[in-house]
């Protein structure tokens, strides 16, 4: 029995597990990837006290702040959680721990769009993630698929590389909100970039990979040759394993309130998992640090 | 008329400025001191990426990050802010500036005791920052007043340095909640400390610099002789500045929602200076970077 178990070790769990580690709890950090989705970001300013960094070498210094501490990490992808006696069990492939608290900072995935074509071809012309395989199509023609915040940045960090963009929304404009208004502007005037509004992506075709989209206009299919599609089209919670234990937004994200409780009495999140608009890696680990001094307080008074 | 004033250079604030530079928005940064109190603590292990520093040159680090980014610094004392037509306006000793929207990122400062002496030798003898005088005190005899998290940390930084230390507390005990058991019972075992419970501070005596406390315990008074006397009694926000413009809790810290809005429409307030519970660097750095993307979203949509 734990006092605490941290599932997911993105930038949340990771400063949540430093934090344990100095509040003397007994804790373990169960995670599949340590540094989550922050190792896929290309260029990090805005950590402060680190100019310039990547995303890798970032998660890089974390790793080593970890370490240093002695923070030791189980590899491995939560499968279900359940409440048993007051406390927690959970269950991963072939091992069950038991906990008495739980921090959840699972954070968030690619989402897909359902279409056919896109499972089979996923690594072999379609990708979820412009940042991490956008150099592989140098001088290539590609198709991006949402006019959001993922499918702009993404476009705009494909721009210097590809030599065509057919930029994809089913929505009748790009998103201008939220600060996007410049760089839908930047994307507007880019003779690079085809803007298909109205549109909706319907197959992806190919023989060993990806060659052509399938696209959908009040009711007018056409086919768009091409050589990768970049499916941006926002991001789900990494929440299968939680059941309907939890209350969640519309969105599925986790609903906590100040001190990252979440609805169940010992049932903690933090993070990119959790309702908090503002996902960002500085955040994340604000929350992360913010969740387990709530937690050792918790534990104390239980 | 700015569009943002973020009001305090602490690490909220400086985090604030790093994500407001960036969201493209016309804003100012006021504040006394960059960095604040952070500048003091002694010895950081827990902002992750930073494996050991001290206060200070963290916050060296974070005006490197600012400086690259171009944000300017207007060092001032905001004196007063009053709302004018549905924005507001703040004074600062001679200027007076005109805002859309505020960031209150002010922090808090040491609380004073209030007793005869204390004001006339601060800095003679009486100190409220162990970490940064504590040195001027090696194998003296010196008073920490406060048995709470300030004064148990004071104590224990002065273990190494001072001769010996009396820890006055007016309470029955030493605080142990909030992880500070095991530092009790450290303190409680070293032959150098002498606590006296129940016991209240009343006068601080001397000559050109303190050499006398005077306290009393159940209607006794007695007079300690020392070199010096360490005020760890805890914190006030930094807010003097505010009125009653705002709602604050009995602390007197600000009230703010997840986003962190404060009562009123248009003011936004993070780190220290707020309700939450968890006053640590990596926190507030993480809230000012909250705070910031909340207003550019408040800025669009007014």
């Amino acid at each position: 029995m734990h006092d605490l178990i941290i599932v997911g070790g993105g930038p949340a769990g990771m400063s949540a597990a430093l934090y344990a580690k100095r509040q003397g709890i007994d804790f373990l950090l169960i995670t599949e990837t340590v540094g989550g989705l922050a190792n896929y970001v290309p260029s990090l300013r805005s950590y402060l006290g680190y100019h310039y960094i990547t995303g890798f070498k970032l998660v890089e210094k974390f790793k080593k702040h970890l370490d240093k501490e002695e923070v030791k990490v189980v590899n491995n992808r939560v499968k279900q959680i359940s409440p048993k006696n007051g406390s927690f069990e959970m269950k991963t492939g072939n091992e069950v721990y038991s906990t008495k608290s739980m921090l959840i900072t699972t954070g968030r995935k690619f989402r897909a769009l359902g279409i056919t074509g896109e499972e089979k071809f996923t690594g072999k012309g379609v990708s979820d993630c412009a940042a991490c395989d956008g150099p592989l199509f140098k001088d290539k023609e590609v198709a991006v698929i949402g006019g959001g915040r993922s499918g702009l940045f993404a476009t705009l960090f494909l721009l210097n590389i590809v030599k065509k963009i057919y930029l994809i929304e089913q929505d009748n404009t790009l998103k201008t909100q939220g600060g996007l208004n410049k760089i839908s502007q930047l994307i507007k005037k880019n003779p690079k970039v085809e803007i298909l509004l109205n549109t909706k992506p319907v197959e992806i075709l190919g023989n060993t990979k990806a060659d052509t989209l399938v696209i959908e206009n009040g009711g007018n299919k056409r086919k768009l040759d091409l050589d990768g599609v970049f499916v941006e089209v926002g991001y789900d919670p990494n929440t299968e394993f939680i059941g309907d234990m939890l209350d969640t937004n519309d969105r599925g994200e986790i609903i906590i309130d100040e001190e990252c409780r979440t609805s169940r009495l010992g049932i903690f999140a933090a993070g990119d998992v959790t309702q908090l608009k503002e996902k960002q890696v500085v955040v994340a680990v604000g929350e992360g640090a913010k969740a387990a001094l709530a937690i050792a307080l918790y534990l104390e008074q239980t």
